[in-house]
C-alpha cells in the first residue's frame, strides 16, 4: 500500500505543479504597462488556480479513500493508475481553456474537453471505491455497510454533476463552470468521519 | 532498499506525468474549428496514453520485482539507475513518434527508435532480476527455484517481444505497435503469485 | 501526517526544481561570445538562485512547524493546499522578474507581483501555524504557551516584512529585494528550540 | 532525517528527469532522412546520458553519506540546500554543452561553465560530509576514525579531479571530458564499506 500512495502523491504532486508552467511572461505590445498585460492574462491564472484547487481536492480524497483502503490487488493498482492518467493529462485541457476561454467560437468546446477530463478522473476514482468497497473487498472489515453505502453516494454525486457540467458546457460555458464550483464547496468541507460496525475485531 | 524504491517512484512518477508536456495547445487555422483542431492531434494524445500505459506497467512490475528483492547491493543500484535513464528518456521518443507517426518517409525510423528505447528499458529490467535472483544473491531466500524460473522467463518474453517488435518497425509500423499492444495485454494481467520452498524459515 | 508531509515536500521539491527551466540557452548575437552571452543573463540566474533560497527557507520551516503539529484535520490540510498553491506559482513570478528587471517602465510591477506572491506563501504559512496551535488545537500538547507566543511573533515578523517590501517594490525596486535579504537573513539562523511545560506527560 | 532525505530525492529525481527536456524532436532540412536528423543530435542525447550518470552517481553517494550521518541539524540541512541548489540547476549547463559543443567559438566556455556547475556540487558535498563528520559531530559515533579519513580522502579527491578539469576545459574541451570519465569510472566502483571502532556500543 505504501508504494501505491506515494507513487499516486508523486503524480498528483508533479501534475498540480506543472500546471504553473502554462503562465507565461508575457509580451508586452508597444505603449503597454505590464500591469496590463498581466490583467490580461487572467485565464491563465483563473486556470492555474481552479486546476489546482480541483487536483488538491482529489488528492485530499484519494487521501481519505485509502485510508479506508487496507488491501492491495492487481486490478486495484490498474484502477489507480487510469485515476492517475487523467489527472496527469489535465495540465493540458487546463491549458486549452486559459488559451480559448475568450474565444466565443471555441470556448465550448475547449470547457467541453476541460469538463470530460475532470468527468474522466471522477469515473475513475468511483471505479476505484466501488472496486474495493463491494462486499468489503479491499477495505477496512469493520466498516459499517451503511457507511460504505454514504460514502458511495458521496462519489455517485461527484460523477454526475460532472456528467452534467459536461453537457452544460456545450449549452453555456459560464453555467458549466458554476456547477463546478458548487461541487468544488460541497468537497470542501471535511468527509464524514468512518464509521465501524459495532463490535468490530481491531484490524491493523 | 526503502530510498531505492523511493527515488525509482520519484523519476518514474516524474516522467509519466511529463508526457503530457507534449500535447500542445493547437493553433487553429482560419475557418478551422477546436474540435477539428484536437481531433488533428491524435497522435499526440494516443502517445500520451500509449506511453503513460507502458511506464505504468513497468512500475508495477518494478513494484513486484522490489517485494521478491530483500537485499541491495552497488550493482543492483546501478542496473537499477540504467533502468531508470532508458524510463527518463522515454518522454523524447513519445514526441518523436507522435509528430512523425503520419510521415511516411519518417514514421519507419520514428517507431524504430521509440521500440528501441523500451527495447532496453526491458533488457535493464531482466538484468536487475538475473542479477539479483542468480542463485538466490538478493531476492528473498526462501522463494522457491522453479517460481523463480518462471518469472525469469515472464520477462525473457518481455525483452524477446520487443526485440520482434524494434525490427518489425523497420518493416511495417502498424505491425510493430499490434505487437506491443499484444504485451501491454499479457502484463494487464496480474503477475502470478510468489511461491516459496516449502519448510522455509520465516525472513523479515 | 505522513502523507501530508510527503504531498507537501513533493510539490515544494518541484515547484524549487522547475525554477531552473526559466534559464534559457543564450542564443548569440552576432560576433557577441558566449561569455558574454551568459553574464547578460544575470537576472534568470539571480532569480533562480533567490527563489531556491526562499522556498528552500519555506521548506525548512515547514519541515520544523509540522515536527510540532502532531494532529491534523480537514482544514488543516486545506491551509496546507493554499500555502501549496502560492509556493507552486512562484516559478511564473521568477521568471516576470528576471524578465522584467532591467526594464525601467516594468520592474517596479514585476518586483511588487514576486513580493505579492512570498506574501500570499507567508500569509499562508501563519494561517497552518495559528489555526494548528491556537488552544493546543493539533500541535503537541506538551508545548510551553511561552514557547507557542514566541513562534507566532517571529512568523508575524515574516508577515510583516512582505507587507512592507511589498509596497516598497512601488517605489524603488532595490531597497524591496535588500529587505528580502534582510528576513532570509534572519531565517538563515536557526529556529528556536521547543520548549515543553514543566511536568508535562510524554506523548508519542 | 526522513524527511531531509525524501525532499533531496525528490529534487535529485526531478532534476535528473528534467534532463530529457532539453532532447528537441529535429525539425528536417528538406530532404533530410528523419535518422539523419537524429544523428545530428548526439551532442543533446550525449549530454542527457552524461549529466542523468553524474546525477545518479551523486544520487547513490549522498544516499551512502546519509546512511552513515545519524543525527540532523539546521546548517546540515542548509549545506543540504546548498548542494541541492547546484544538482539542480544541473539541466541548464547541460543544455548548454549540447548546443555550443560543436561551436569552435563558445565550445570551451560551455564546457568551463558545466564542469564548474558539477564543481559547486562536489564542493557543497565535500562540506555536507566534513560538517557532519568532524569531531563524529553528526555521524554514527561507532565509526572507525580511520575510515572517516578514508572517506574524506575519498570526496577531497572529487573536488580536486574537478578543480583540475575546469581548468582544462579552458585548454582543451576534450581533456576535460575524459577527466570527467575517469572520476565517473572511480565512483563506478563502491563506496568503502562502513568500519566501526573496536567494541562500539550499538547506536540504534
Amino acid at each position: 500500500m505504501a508504494r501505491v500512495e506515494a507513487f499516486s502523491d508523486g503524480v498528483l504532486a508533479i501534475a498540480i505543479t506543472l500546471l504553473v508552467l502554462d503562465i507565461k511572461v508575457p509580451v508586452l505590445a508597444p505603449g503597454q504597462t505590464l500591469m496590463v498585460g498581466l490583467l490580461r492574462q487572467w485565464p491563465q491564472i483563473l486556470g492555474y488556480a481552479a486546476s489546482f484547487v480541483v487536483i488538491g481536492i482529489y488528492w485530499a480524497n484519494h487521501h481519505y479513500m485509502f485510508n479506508l483502503i487496507h488491501r492491495c490487488d492487481h486490478w486495484l493498482l490498474l484502477l489507480n493508475l487510469g485515476f492517475l492518467l487523467c489527472i496527469g493529462s489535465l495540465p493540458f485541457p487546463t491549458a486549452l481553456v486559459s488559451a480559448y476561454l475568450q474565444n466565443p467560437g471555441a470556448q465550448r468546446t475547449a470547457v467541453f474537453v476541460y469538463q470530460g477530463a475532470i468527468l474522466a478522473c471522477a469515473v475513475f476514482f468511483n471505479a476505484i471505491w466501488r472496486y474495493a468497497s463491494t462486499g468489503h473487498r479491499l477495505v477496512d472489515s469493520r466498516l459499517d455497510p451503511e457507511f460504505i453505502d454514504a460514502v458511495t453516494r458521496r462519489y455517485n454525486l461527484g460523477v454526475l454533476t460532472y456528467v452534467v457540467s459536461v453537457f452544460a458546457a456545450l449549452w453555456n460555458v459560464r453555467a458549466a463552470l458554476a456547477i463546478d464550483m458548487l461541487l468544488v464547496l460541497v468537497f470542501f468541507f471535511p468527509s464524514p468521519k468512518p464509521q465501524f460496525r459495532p463490535n468490530s475485531a481491531t484490524e491493523t
